[in-house]
């Protein structure tokens, strides 16, 4: 039985019909493309791929399956926090994309909660099906589904155009980091 | 009895020393000022005016006993996701000034955390306290002690200075968002 970091109920919450026409081929979160399948990161994902694909991304560096098992029962157990969403292509039992919702909870705005949309990965073999762009959508919705009053993401400039047509607007605030590690 | 929102030892972990020279009168995480107290959010505090001092960040609506409990309940059980702090005024028994870390697990980077400051303010009565630098330090401090590897914050382009005298720097990175309520 599959062990999922939140129940795959909450992807049927997703009100898809408002945005479908944003996409060719009828292309939606329970009909991602041939032999295709959107659903939340599973425990079974450690021998799917799903480390190597990050690190398409950025860097991941080596993750052991106690570490992986580790992190995913930890946020598993988080309150609703972590919408690790990933598409697996089930013919070849690999997981080809990945993005994350997470809900931060608040004491403002009674008490509301606001959504970040992180690490958006398509695998560079899958590019050009609108996976990215599945991605996106489905976790902004999700977002809404779950009641956030606003959700937020980072992104370089010359993506303001891709971002701009799922709704997100530029809001003047900047973005300031510090690292401490690699 | 307090019940605190993060275990308080978190906070000893800051290591003001390398950052004391940055702070007039010795102000420090352990002597925020005269009469008042740096420590977690605690349960008590509902009571000490600390949702109204949200208001004076931003709109915070009516948020009932209940719901604060709830909220708190909540993001104490998020295993470590939430590290609330607050200034009281003890004299007055009032909360003054707050300020959020928000750590969040991720797979990259070897399933490292990532710190975001968040909700920072000061009561306008107490400006120029060096208080708001000392809460944005102390929770920059803390995410370092509690082993993130990247600490960022949302800010716009006119506190890049206030922000730089942290350790921080612009990235590149802009920020977008979308709302759904107010």
């Amino acid at each position: 039985e599959d062990d999922f970091v939140f129940p795959p109920e909450a992807l049927k919450k997703v009100e898809w019909d408002s945005r479908k026409s944003n996409f060719r081929n009828g292309i939606s979160p329970s009909n991602p493309g041939e032999n295709l399948v959107y659903r939340p990161l599973s425990l079974g994902d450690f021998d799917k791929g799903f480390v190597n694909l990050l690190s398409q991304l950025t860097k991941v560096g080596e993750v052991s399956r106690e570490q992986f098992e580790k992190r995913f029962s930890s946020m598993k157990s988080s309150n609703g926090t972590y919408y690790v969403t990933v598409i697996e292509d089930i013919e070849k039992g690999e997981i080809i994309g990945a993005a994350t919702l997470v809900v931060e909870q608040k004491f403002i705005h009674k008490c509301a909660c606001r959504g970040r949309i992180e690490d958006v990965i398509v695998s560079n073999v899958y590019r050009g099906k609108q996976l990215g762009k599945l991605l996106v959508e489905a976790l902004t919705l999700l977002g809404k589904a779950l009641g956030c009053y606003k959700m937020s993401l980072e992104c370089k400039e010359e993506n303001f155009k891709f971002y701009e047509s799922f709704g997100y607007s530029p809001d003047g605030q900047h973005f300031m980091i510090q690292r401490f590690k690699d």
